[in-house]
């Protein structure tokens, strides 16, 4: 491995971070709060370690698949580590663990909290406590690849490993300029929704907060009524087309924008996709009408709850506790499916499942026809057999990380749903889960252990396992 | 298709049928019972049905792959169909719909029931309940191809559709002699429980249902209180023995029988098999201990129940609903795992779970070594990729019937442990499940909707899926 390289890139990357965190520093200038010191000294910090790590430029920048993975890996634990930092320090969240998991719960856009309230928390934490979804929608490598000159063209590497779903394209033959398009559509549309909101009446700064965590697909709040709290139809609505706006594919919304609508019509995933959330909103809305004044008012909870859970952002509007359990049992099958590959949202991933299916089915027809081969397709191409190998391996590790994340959460002796609920909410990277940890409830109950394994869940969902095992491999170790 | 064979099949099938039915025809003439009428009538019934589809022999008797899956798929419903008959005629279980289900149960040898008491029924009823859990564990066609002359030495497809497992060998060149020596071994480690549990002072009567529960990894109980009800440390012993024996690859304790010591000590799964049981029954024992006298009774009860869920019988010795989480969620695991391939047991099975992982850790390597081409090893052998792609998408196939179960229980509009574990103890052929479906409870409240859906399921994990969803298939029935 060429480690000056990754120790390299390391350093750049935590520069990157020491930045980000002037941001909340402003804030705090702004509203002119007692954090101030506490930002401003991470921020240094967090510089200073990483000015360390990059003092000397690689001679040999190369960077291979493995050196890939593991800058991802190591610098997503990284990351988390350094920009939990301030909550402990501005003594808003004094325990380490529940600083890390808040933080690691906001890059992974998952969105699940320790607090059961933000009354008193300074604009400063708040603010960088939603700005690290929208760092880590999009991706905080996908950003240093854009913007800082890092290794010689071999980039693509690091992208594959951090951008969510099975198939990753490039836009533009340089990967540089496909990550500052992708940057560029992301920070436009955040914009756009900024603006819309505010014209809805929203105060500025919850404005941009809610824009942070729906562009993230994260879905930490602003204030303890969550969205239910500004009470307005518009503002759903608003929220509810951007969040499966960010939860299509960014390649597609590309080509929407250049005026090439032809890929976009003809996309199976986004087809997939708004299928799954259409259906899934008929069903919900037939099912808890009888809770609502009108079928139009179930309507709005429903659509926006279907939005928030498949994109895997995880606002609520309703408590949805108190929804019939085929509701829940729909939005749970929701979590697992996820969003569409390429965009910021988490879960399985739309194309993946119908990948399977199309493969598990096709098994089916050759046992029927045993002599007929038959090519896999899907959007168009023929699946090559290295990448379905690829998915199922994804999905047994994904499935074994699961089982093992259950196993210890049981040990909190809780009942099955708030322990089921709260692996399948932080794996896919949604935010809260049911029953006791349900959208009216928090993760701050759970033993320090708990914290940690669902912390590596949300890790491990949001960086599609490899990465995160790979740090957990003896052979990668051994080399 | 081969549709005269086919039908020729499944008449003789439905003869044997009629043969099975005699026994407990002769049960209820030795305890002189009202119902030795409907049980005379069924069976003549079934006779006749399965005279006139084979009436005449079929000229072309090959059966191919196509055949061979759609005889097993249909002839399990069809067997279940009229093997409820003499429940709903003898007016023991007067709804067609329970009646169904308890017999699907029998067959699949999973023994869920409906029903909240055994008080009252006859002893040819309860007789006929366990039997067919007996015949359902190694399989009616199995026995067939064994026993009557039937195809032309094409029978290797009905055994693979049919026999748990991805990979089935014959123990001899010829598939009858296979299938021979295998209920030979069958009838003969049945007969030695009976025996031992006799000598133990259990009711002969019982002794020989509870063994056929047992042996066929069924369930289903003679009496109200279950194994339980005996209260004898040796019975639960003897019990937990064979369940763990009828667990194994049968080809293992073949080669057991006749000297071949060195595949048994090799055999992978068999390892992972008992390894799993050893582990889980430790942790289970030391979580559970405090709520029993000592850690000797802690682990005769977990012992027991280990080996009750993970070879997928159900018996159950202690209301395991009160354990904690941890327990229960080991417990909830070990049904899907299963038992091992060419057993009785239903689940995941153990051979299965250890190629997928090492499938899974296989493409880890292959990121981190690019160019290492790594053959992938079991029980001695490369797994030939069409192997491992057939598990692939049995595993998908599995998760989506599981998933469309789910969501149809779900309509239930219970608890959600309930919910979840109903599905997940049916199509992994257990038993019972927790909470509303628990150790203590039945599923006798269910609606007709979920009782066929169970079934169904019951039958897809039985079958492991691809019989069951072949009928189901749209492209089967254009060709």
């Amino acid at each position: 491995m060429n480690k000056k390289m990754v120790l390299f890139t390391l350093g750049k990357l935590l520069k990157v971070e020491a930045g980000l965190l002037l941001l909340p520093l402003l804030v705090s200038l702004i509203y002119q709060e007692k954090v101030t010191t506490s930002y401003a000294f991470v921020s240094i910090f967090v510089f200073l370690v990483g000015f360390l790590l990059c003092r000397k430029t690689p001679k040999n920048r190369n960077i291979y698949a493995k050196e890939g993975f593991f800058i991802v890996g190591v610098s997503w634990c990284l990351l988390s580590l350094f920009g939990a930092l301030p909550f402990v320090l501005t003594g808003e969240i004094p325990s380490f663990t529940n600083a890390f998991f808040e933080t690691v719960s906001g890059f992974t856009t998952t969105g699940s909290s320790i607090l059961s309230t933000l009354e008193g928390m300074s604009h400063a934490s708040l603010f960088w406590r939603s700005f690290t979804h929208w760092v880590g929608g999009m991706g905080i490598l996908v950003f240093t690849v854009a913007f800082i000159p890092l290794a010689s063209g071999r980039t693509m590497h690091i992208l594959k490993a951090e951008m969510p779903g099975p198939v990753i394209g490039k836009l533009v033959s340089k990967v540089r300029v496909t990550a500052r398009i992708l940057y560029v559509i992301y920070g436009a549309l955040t914009v756009l929704q900024i603006v819309l909101l505010i014209i809805g009446g929203m105060p500025v700064f919850d404005s941009m907060l809610n824009s942070f965590a729906t562009a993230g697909t994260g879905g930490f709040s602003v204030t303890d009524a969550g969205i239910a709290g500004y009470n307005s139809a518009y503002i759903d609505g608003v929220i509810t087309v951007f969040m499966i706006l960010f939860g299509i594919n960014f390649n597609l919304i590309y080509f929407f924008i250049i005026g090439k609508i032809i890929p976009v019509l003809k996309s199976e995933e986004l087809r997939g996709y708004l299928t799954t959330i259409a259906v899934a909103t008929i069903l919900i809305t037939v099912n808890i009408a009888s809770q609502y004044p009108s079928y139009l008012k179930a309507f709005r909870y429903a659509v926006f709850q279907v939005a928030s859970i498949i994109t895997t952002t995880g606002f609520a509007t309703a408590d949805y506790d108190l929804w019939p359990m085929f509701s829940q049992v729909i939005l749970l099958s929701l979590m697992f499916i996820g969003a569409c590959a390429g965009s910021t949202g988490g879960g399985i991933k739309v194309s993946r499942i119908m990948m399977l299916s199309k493969h598990a089915l096709q098994e089916l027809k050759r046992i029927l026809h045993s002599r007929t081969v038959t090519t896999l397709n899907f959007e168009g191409e023929a699946i090559a057999p290295k990448t379905i190998s690829n998915i199922h391996s994804y999905l047994v590790l994904y499935l074994l990380v699961f089982a093992s994340s259950l196993l210890i959460i049981s040990l909190e002796n809780v009942d099955f749903h708030t322990t089921f609920s709260a692996v399948a909410t932080c794996i896919n990277n949604v935010g809260p889960g049911f029953n006791g940890v349900g959208p009216t409830h928090n993760f701050g109950f759970l033993s320090n252990l708990s914290k940690w394994t669902l912390s590596f869940a949300m890790l491990a969902g949001r960086l599609e396992i490899f990465p995160i095992l790979i740090l957990f491999s003896k052979s990668f170790w051994r080399s």
